[in-house]
């Protein structure tokens, strides 16, 4: 809903409620400069053990850097939203996001938490996925269904953030949502595992920030434990495709871009491999200029701190094969500038992202990152910014 | 000299020669991914124990991802140059800047040796730090000369790197030469630290190269142990004057960027701070847009990895206080945009340098990083370059 906490009059105000039982499993920012409302969030899960059952949030404040006045603020929303659910404050969480600095609109907040309440509704996920957005162009949302252990099981998930974007959580905030009931460790364990694969393989910038919160609910009739493995699938597909699209919406960008390691020694060699490679604003620079710079996209692999060896590395753009043993061979070079330049004219997540994959020897680690080019737009977007 | 490995016709190869009995320091990328020439370089230090008399330096080819041809060649050069030179090849270096994948134009470079010699003069190093250049603006010079144990020593520098400039050794070159004499593991430690203070306390980009080479040469009558932390000093001036010069010349920036930070529990600490501000493109494009934006700063400290307690930060852009106790103060906005401003018009690496400083405690941890700001020029420059 719109409750008036963004200049711009766009949708700032939404509520997630679970089912009663519900556990609740969050992943937050390493920051070491993190926003009151993280602090909350972390601390009432840690006390209960991983159970919550509803979560505020509201953009345009990211009430980070806010002092004292920041966790009052935050405890204060939360226990107005409990009072009027009938619920202990314990359980209900906040999270903000928006300019840091500045401290939440609390008499607007809280003149909005009546009708936010009444228009709580099953069916009101679209409007709660683009009450959250901030610079983001596009919302982001995603439902699976699949039948575990004989009975329909839905995941859902949507999410924001397009700027701030990196690895180890960022200006983003994820929710997902299982209608099967998982115990607290399970689920807590899944979806560590799912984030690893998702929201900790992206980057956009390279910068962190002081608000990233992902918060997954899961509650109902409690599913078999034959059944996790296949969840834990369903649940990292949704996480993916929400990190993919984080990735894809950063700042200025025109496509996505995944690197696919393999032959690393172990998964987080890979994945620190994968990131390195999508972070590097020379291959960023690059793919934007649909320039096939196989030099620059090996130099990055080089720097991520991980052992291999040179003479071993196999590098393809797409279905072009760059390099074979560690150096590079004759290609189509028009034919690559092509696969490039088709990227970006493809559709939304599917045909719009350049694939680098990239093999560094014979082991069995292998991830996957996602990012997006640097254009000129996301620097006159930043430098243009004013706070 | 130019030999003619450029496409451009510009200055392509030189060679320094340093006086019998002359140690060497040399510091070398840490990517996985390394040019023929930077193992040449290292085994040979490594096998004499710091002792080298000559480097030559090509320009124009990387020489970098060209498997075994890359190691031949680079024997062969050294091989030619030692043999004119009338001094066994293990006393001379090779260091090779240009584009990756790319072999040395052998016949070209060998057909130069000879005018190359002949072209050896006390009085060359101006030249010499022409010819070392690929995309710089500027060349980076500078001569320190002081009284050291009651007489006259020199100390002088040249550097080459504007992109893929990054701590731990970029696609950069740097040359240092003392004229007093310094046992051979003495000079190594000196100029360990203040490689840590100066190249590997700038970024530009992120991106390390796979040929970045620092080789400090000293050679004379020996200095007494008491002048030893006098002319620590004076290596550490010179070593940071070209880093800033480097920083200064990255791609597309219109300022230097410095960051003090200060407060932390240990210097490297302080300095792992330090990079991660110079390197945030947030930071680096709000000081682009001549925006005093803190939040960003102090999101970009909060990420370094580093312990520290958030309400105890304070931070000052120039003279402007912007933040005390992990707050932000009233201060006069457009005061410290003008001083943004006025710092892109004054003179070089004086007047043009954003000074960025941070305290974050009360430790004795402090340190300086530089950097400089993030252009659209930046992307245009890495997005049209092609292969």
């Amino acid at each position: 809903m719109t409750a008036g906490l963004k200049a711009s009059g766009k949708p700032d105000l939404s509520l997630l409620l679970a089912p009663e039982g519900a556990v609740c499993a969050g992943t937050f920012t390493t920051s070491m400069v993190r926003a009151a409302c993280v602090d909350l969030c972390a601390d009432r899960l840690r006390d209960s053990g991983g159970v919550a059952r509803a979560v505020v949030t509201n953009s345009g404040q990211a009430n980070a850097c806010t002092g004292d006045r920041g966790l009052i603020d935050s405890l204060r929303a939360t226990q107005v939203v409990a009072d009027r659910l009938g619920l202990p404050p314990e359980v209900v969480l906040i999270c903000s996001t928006g300019v840091i600095g500045v401290p939440i609109a609390m008499d607007t907040l809280l003149a909005a938490v009546d009708p936010l309440v009444e228009s709580l509704s099953a069916d009101g996920g679209a409007a709660a996925a683009e009450a959250i957005l901030t610079t983001d162009l596009v919302e982001k949302q995603i439902a699976l269904e699949a039948e575990l252990a004989g009975r329909r099981v839905r995941v859902a998930g949507m999410a924001k953030g397009s700027g701030m974007i990196h690895p180890d959580m960022a200006t983003m905030l994820g929710y997902i949502t299982c209608d099967a009931g998982v115990p607290a460790a399970v689920w807590q364990a899944m979806v560590r595992r799912a984030v690893q694969r998702s929201f900790n393989a992206i980057t956009v910038d390279g910068d962190t920030s002081t608000n990233d919160t992902f918060l997954a609910f899961a509650a109902g009739e409690p599913l078999p434990e034959t059944a996790f493995d296949e969840l834990e699938q369903g649940v990292t597909l949704v996480a993916q495709h929400l990190a993919r699209a984080i990735a894809r919406d950063g700042e200025g960008a025109t496509c996505l871009i995944e690197v696919d390691v393999e032959g690393a020694a172990s998964e987080p060699d890979a994945l620190r491999m994968a990131r390195t490679v999508c972070g590097s604003s020379l291959v960023k620079t690059a793919v934007h200029g649909r320039d096939p710079n196989w030099g620059r996209i090996v130099a990055a692999a080089g720097r991520a701190g991980v052992p291999f060896d040179p003479a071993s590395v196999a590098l393809w753009l797409g279905p072009h094969q760059l390099m074979a043993s560690g150096e590079p061979m004759a290609f189509d070079r028009p034919a690559a500038s092509a696969y490039l330049q088709a990227c970006v004219q493809g559709a939304y997540l599917e045909k719009d992202c350049v694939c680098i994959r990239l093999k560094v020897g014979d082991g069995p680690g292998r991830a996957k990152a996602w990012g997006c080019d640097l254009s000129d737009q996301y620097v006159r977007i930043n430098a243009d910014y004013t706070t």
